[in-house]
């Protein structure tokens, strides 16, 4: 059960945009502009950021979620998505992808730990300083929801299938707020 | 020198947000709803959250700035944030404020860590579900924010002064996105 009294039955960070939608609202269009508006990376890529960083801070939440967002965009390509959140090898990353990866798993464990050597790397692989901006604010972002869902004990669904759903509306609505969804009729 | 070329001479966050100012308008935005808005916390209580969640995290940029605009908001009782930065004791703190960074010294580690027993212990105290998720917000949030400094490096004065006049800036006119401030001649 959540640590407060959130509306039975939604889960994860939804529950908590519907308790405190003032915050939320800003939440959700973050998420937006980092992960949906135009970057050097794709929503695909972009997606794959945030899986890798909540998938190592164990929010099964976030993971599951952006994992299925992921799939949805990567398409033929989704398996890339249970490499990178089971470590079994990056054969299918390019390199560029290998590298900015490594940047945000850092930034998972704290900002201080990039390094000038990471940097050049990842610039070497035509990295340029919006994809690498980019990386690291998805990284960061992800590290606040993955503390927001869990700190508060929010709903986790187990069934991975659950996730299907939400993986396939996050591909096509892109972060829309609950309430917006309610509206247009489309939760 | 910054992992990104941002604009010389501008410390922290907001070189980040006049790199890219279509996400640093929401993370603003956030700030000032979370840490300025309406709360059963004190602009200055959150002030102290941030800045317990910022000296954990060693990131010199946000604890120095949000310290300085806790001492501000503090006033007479300033103290308090250098007895929190020091962890020097907490006799300055009442219970309930005690409690409250318990929990987001926890988030800061991992959301994970929050037990009910921690939850109980804050509501023994006066704390209520908003006290609650706000100090969750907050401490997940400066989760990113120190993150997102120091993982592209940016500029961090080492002069304490050179804080004093962001801390009042800070306490007076709250997040304010530095276009902004130079459109209102304020900066």
């Amino acid at each position: 059960m959540a640590h407060i009294k959130v509306e039975e039955g939604v889960p994860g960070i939804r529950s908590l945009v519907l308790f405190r939608p003032e915050t939320g609202k800003h939440l959700y269009e973050l998420a937006q502009v980092l992960l949906r508006d135009a970057s050097p990376l794709t929503a695909a890529e972009r997606e794959l950021i945030a899986t890798h960083v909540s998938a190592r801070n164990h929010c099964i939440f976030c993971m599951s979620s952006h994992a299925a967002a992921a799939r949805e965009l990567f398409e033929e390509k989704r398996e890339v998505v249970d490499c990178v959140i089971e470590s079994k090898g990056t054969a299918l990353l390019s390199d560029k992808m290998k590298a900015l990866l490594t940047i945000a798993g850092k930034v998972q464990q704290s900002g201080k730990l990039v390094t000038d050597e990471d940097i050049a790397e990842a610039r070497k692989h035509g990295a340029e300083d919006r994809d690498i901006h980019d990386t690291v604010l998805i990284a960061a972002t992800f590290s606040m929801f993955n503390r927001y869902v869990d700190g508060l004990a929010s709903l986790t669904p187990t069934d991975p299938k659950e996730y299907e759903p939400m993986g396939k509306r996050l591909a096509t609505l892109g972060y829309v707020l609950p309430q917006q969804q309610k509206t247009n009729g489309t939760h």
